[in-house]
């Protein structure tokens, strides 16, 4: 019987899955582990992992790797994964296929949880969406017609690295200004301090709890989530101006409180549209595959490769 | 022999061209009208022109038109082409089909001339390009894989329509900082006359005045283009974090300025990209088909269409 090994690697946690025909969404077997562990490489530690859950009774037909950066689809190559140490430039496929003698997939993880999302999740049945994984950071990806749009060598769709205020917040990414500034759980986290004491260095606090706050109906936490709604607002106006999709995802931790900032969103989108157009036929809603969306998305991808489907 | 009727709707002048298997690229017939005249309406006029015009010798393949507005590429209706008086969610192909018993087909000029740079001009040999029309106003274009990126609908690549900043001028279509705010010849105009007497209100002058000012050495219509450049820059990054392509063509009569603002346009961009992986295989030129991208777009979409090529 077939199976297909599946890996989602975080910055954190790196989770290694087997599917098989019969288990369908849900993995036959799944293990977490830290990415990076007592200075062992991230490689060495994913390496190790294939191994051990290589299912020996199965026909393996391949591994599909979910990365956290921007990847060479062409070349397999990592070209910058911010979080796992050493992994600039790095042949990730080159290195694993030394090791397994099966085809060997990798591309971005919020490139995969869109396609998972459409496959599997929230976006059934439409061909040209939208999804932003919206945490630490925002990335993104989109659907059209049906193909994950990857670009000329796969590093498109950076859709939180788009300058929307040039002398704007500063980014995750050194730049000034971007969506991510405004919208991430970082940029709600360094808005809530500034507003407490001008700067917020030194402070500690998670957007997770400031959503807690505003639930318990603190004002600054009730109005950091409204800016971030407002300032989606206007990215994903942009952002229907140049796709035209009939379908935006939200996923990401910080979508778990989409109650908070949605209101604030519409309203945003509605004032910053060209025309109703842009939303007479547009579904917005937030991600419905949760953790698996990256999993998913890469056993999807996978079998689309290697003609599986 | 197989003909092909061809029109490109301006708001100021529609013109028409029959183009034969035996003449290539260079029109068989053309005939430049005004698209309204005497209060007679744009559509009776076209109507007529296209009679006029019927190379009736000839094996008409079809008709396609390029509309200056944005179009419902799906039930061939005008959504709104703000400069043709009455096109307001106007059933054009429909109405014309009633005269005409050929293929019909209607597009965006823009996303129009993209695809005729791509066959036949700057883009050749470029699968994944960006084509910007900078004039009156700024519109777009993206080649994808070798086809038009429409949306669901057809009115996707808005490219002038997005926020650059919420703060900043007013845009052609009522929204405040869009790319073509800062952009578009109006733009350039509008910031030249600002800067001398801080409204510009009542005073005349083109972009194309202020461009021959700036060759002559003045130093605020230097600065006028230098700072389109930047803009440009700054959307032109924005637009390669979202579609990763190998080329950018810049077309419409404000690219004939290029060398005023490429300088900026180039720093700009350097110093906005998230990486140089961005840049490495990117091409970017102006426009080589000129005034004929529209003519020339309209008539390979047609034959791609009704499988002629």
């Amino acid at each position: 019987m077939d199976a297909y090994l599946i890996l989602d690697i975080g910055g954190t946690f790196t989770r290694c899955a087997v599917f098989t025909e019969k288990s369908g969404f849900e993995p036959a077997a799944i293990k977490k582990i830290h990415t990076v562990e007592n200075d062992e490489p991230a490689l060495e530690r994913i390496i190790s992992i294939i191994h051990d859950m290589w299912p020996s009774d199965f026909d393996v037909r391949g591994i599909s790797l979910a990365v956290p950066g921007s990847v060479d689809v062409n070349n397999g190559s990592v070209i910058l994964a911010p979080n796992v140490p050493g992994w600039s430039n790095f042949p990730l496929r080159e290195i694993i296929s030394r090791h397994f003698n099966v085809d060997i997939f990798i591309n971005n993880d919020a490139r995969l949880a869109a396609f998972g999302e459409w496959r599997r999740g929230a976006g059934i049945g439409h061909d040209n969406l939208l999804y932003f994984t919206i945490s630490t950071g925002v990335g993104g990806g989109v659907i059209y017609h049906g193909k994950i749009l990857e670009g000329n060598i796969g590093i498109a769709t950076e859709l939180g690295h788009v300058t929307i205020d040039e002398n704007g917040p500063m980014c995750g990414c050194g730049h000034r200004g971007h969506l991510e500034a405004f919208t991430s759980g970082t940029a709600i986290r360094n808005y809530y301090l500034e507003q407490i004491d001008g700067t917020g260095k030194g402070r500690e606090i998670t957007a997770r709890v400031i959503s807690e706050l505003a639930r318990q109906g603190e004002t600054l936490a009730i109005s950091a989530f409204n800016r971030a709604g407002h300032y989606l607002g206007i990215g994903i106006a942009n952002y229907l101006h140049i796709f035209n999709p009939t379908c935006v995802i939200l996923g990401g931790g910080v979508s778990l409180s989409a109650d908070l900032f949605m209101n604030a969103l519409e309203n945003s989108l509605k004032s910053h549209i060209l025309s109703e157009n842009y939303i007479t036929d547009l579904t917005i809603t937030t991600a419905s595959l949760g953790d698996n969306a990256g999993l998913i998305g890469a056993l999807e991808y996978l079998k689309e490769k290697i003609g599986a489907n």
